[in-house]
C-alpha cells in the first residue's frame, strides 16, 4: 500500500484584525491549513470535529482537491465550530488571542474509521495531548509520527506532553515554545535538549526568521523565505508542517537531507499563506509559482567564502 | 598605496551582568571589537578618545596587533573614559542600559592625524552622526565608507543621520533600528526603503538569527552561527562589522557576492564574541578555528530540493 498521511487537528473559524485588514469567521484551522498543503505532495486522512455551522462547501474545501478524504470529520449537530478571535499588531510576530470558543472541540472524541488505521504518516497537530494520544494510540504500524504543541499544553498538561513526545519521531515547536518546554535560553540548546526528551527531530519554528533544524545527524537552519507585505500569519506554521510532511510522505524518507529539502518545501508554502487572510493564498498555489519561489529561496540561502 | 581601514567610534569600559555572570569596567566600545576583528583581514587606523584612566596596556591591545594604529586616539587627562553599564536577562536578545557615563566622549572633537586622510575604507561606528559627518569630512577621497548608528540617534538626530545616508555605500543597522529608521514592519519592507535613502547596500543585523543583505542587485539571508552557551552579546554587531568590512578591504571590492561573503566571515567573527565577557574571546581566535567554523556554518546553511 502507498503512504498515507493522517491528520488531527482543528476545523475552525478565525475572526482575524492584523495591520492589513480583518476578516470575520474566515474558514481556518491547523487541519485544513495542514491538509491544503500536504495534500500537494500525498493523500491526506483528516480526523477532526465541526458544528452545525460547517457547510459541506467548507468541507468541499478539502474534498475537492481530490486525495483527501475527509470521512473522519464528525459533524456535530448539537453545537458550533470551535472559533478563534485574535489580533496581531506592529509587526504581526505575535498572535494576541481576544477569544477562544471550544464550542465542539471541547468533547471531541476522535474515531477513526476502521480504514484509516493503516495510514503511514501521522501527524498530531497542536490539541489536547491526550486526544493525541488517543489518536496515535488508533493507529497500527505508523512509519512517521509528527506532532505539533504549544505554550497552553506544555503548561497545563507537561506530563502529557512528555509521555507522547518519546512516541514520536518528529517534533515541530514553536521557538518560544521550546525555550518554554526546555528551560533553555536559544533554539540551539533547547532542540539539544528535545532530542533528549524522545523525538529523533525538531523543527524549531521561527515565523519570519525561518526554521532551525536539529537531528542526531546535526544541525541546519534556513531562512524564511522573504515577504515584504504581511496580510495575516496565521496559519503559517500548519501550512509549513503540512508541506513538510508531505514531502517526507511522498519521499518514503526522512532522512536528514530529505527533512532539509521537506523543510524548503514548507517553508516556500508557508510564505504563500501569510500573504492573504485565512485559506485563500494557499487554496490558489500553484506548482511553478511553489518551483518558482523555492528556486528564490535556495538563491538567497546559497553562500561561499 | 594599499587599502587602509579608519574606523572612529568609542573606546569604552563595561560593566555587565548576563545570566552567565558579571564583569565590571571591562575594555569594550566599537572601535576596540570593530579593529581587532578587522586587524585580521586589513590594516586599521583608530579614531576615538580616552581619558586618565585608561592605561597604555588597553591601548596596547590594539597596538600590538601590528597591523592596527593607534596615532588617533585622543587621550583627556582631565576626565574619565566612557563607561556603559548594562545587563542582559532571559534569551539575551535585548542590551538593558542601566547607566552611561559619557565622560571624555562628551565633548569629543575628532582631529585625524594628516596621513590618515588617504584611508580608502572608513567605517562610522555607532555615535553621534554629527562627529560621524565630521570625521568623514576629512578624509579625501574614500573608496567605501560604512556606518552604524542606533535608535538613540534616529529619534534625537534623524536630520543628521539622513544627510550622512546619502553620503554612505554601507549601512550596517539593527532590525529594530531598521523598522524605526523606516517605519517598517519587517527586514525586507525596511531594507527596501533604506536604499532609497542613500546607501547602495545595507546588512540588518538580526542577532541569533544572523543577518538580512540587501543591495540593487538583490537580497540573501545569512543565519547566525550556533553558539548554545551566549555569555555576553556586547560588541557582537562591532565584532560583525569589523572583520565584514575588513574582509571587503582585503578584497578591495565590494560586489554582491564579495559583501555576501565578508557577511560569512563577519558572522563567524561576531559568533567567537559572545562566548566569553567583552574582548576575551575575540582577542584569542586564531585563524583555523575561523575557517572551521565558516566551513560548519556554509554546512548548515546549505539547501537543496
Amino acid at each position: 500500500m502507498s503512504n498515507q498521511i493522517l491528520v488531527v487537528g482543528s476545523l475552525a473559524y478565525d475572526s482575524i484584525k492584523s495591520p492589513e485588514g480583518e476578516v470575520e469567521k474566515s474558514l481556518g484551522g491547523s487541519a485544513n491549513f495542514f491538509s491544503v498543503a500536504a495534500s500537494q505532495y500525498a493523500p491526506v486522512r483528516v480526523v477532526g470535529v465541526v458544528g452545525n455551522d460547517y457547510p459541506d462547501s467548507d468541507i468541499a474545501v478539502l474534498k475537492d482537491r481530490g486525495n483527501i478524504d475527509t470521512a473522519g470529520i464528525q459533524k456535530v449537530t448539537t453545537g458550533k465550530t470551535f472559533h478563534w478571535k485574535g489580533k496581531y499588531e506592529g509587526d504581526l510576530s505575535e498572535a494576541i488571542t481576544l477569544q477562544t470558543d471550544l464550542n465542539v472541540f471541547e468533547h471531541f472524541d476522535p474515531q477513526l474509521p476502521t480504514y484509516f488505521r493503516d495510514s503511514s504518516h501521522v501527524f498530531l497537530a497542536n490539541i489536547d495531548p491526550v486526544l493525541q494520544m488517543k489518536v496515535l494510540d488508533q493507529i497500527e504500524k505508523p512509519t512517521l509520527v509528527a506532532m505539533d504543541t504549544m505554550n497552553f499544553w506544555i503548561m497545563s498538561k507537561i506530563a502529557d506532553v512528555k509521555v507522547l513526545l518519546k512516541k514520536i519521531d518528529l517534533l515541530f515547536i514553536n521557538e518560544g515554545e521550546a525555550k518554554l518546554l526546555t528551560g533553555k535560553a536559544n533554539a540551539v540548546a533547547a532542540s539539544e535538549e528535545i532530542l533528549k526528551m524522545g523525538p529523533k527531530a525538531v523543527l524549531v519554528k521561527r515565523g519570519e526568521y525561518g526554521v532551525f533544524i536539529r537531528t542526531d545527524k546535526g544541525m541546519a537552519v534556513l531562512p524564511a523565505f522573504p515577504v515584504a507585505r504581511v496580510v495575516d500569519p496565521t496559519g503559517a506554521g500548519d501550512t509549513f508542517a503540512g508541506a513538510c510532511f508531505g514531502y517526507l510522505c511522498q519521499k518514503g524518507n526522512h532522512d536528514f537531507n530529505t527533512l532539509k529539502q521537506a523543510c524548503v518545501h514548507g517553508t516556500v508554502m508557508a510564505s504563500m499563506t501569510v500573504e492573504k487572510f485565512g485559506l485563500n493564498r494557499l487554496k490558489e498555489v500553484t506548482a511553478p509559482e511553489l518551483a518558482d519561489r523555492r528556486s528564490q529561496l535556495l538563491e538567497i540561502s546559497k553562500f561561499s567564502v
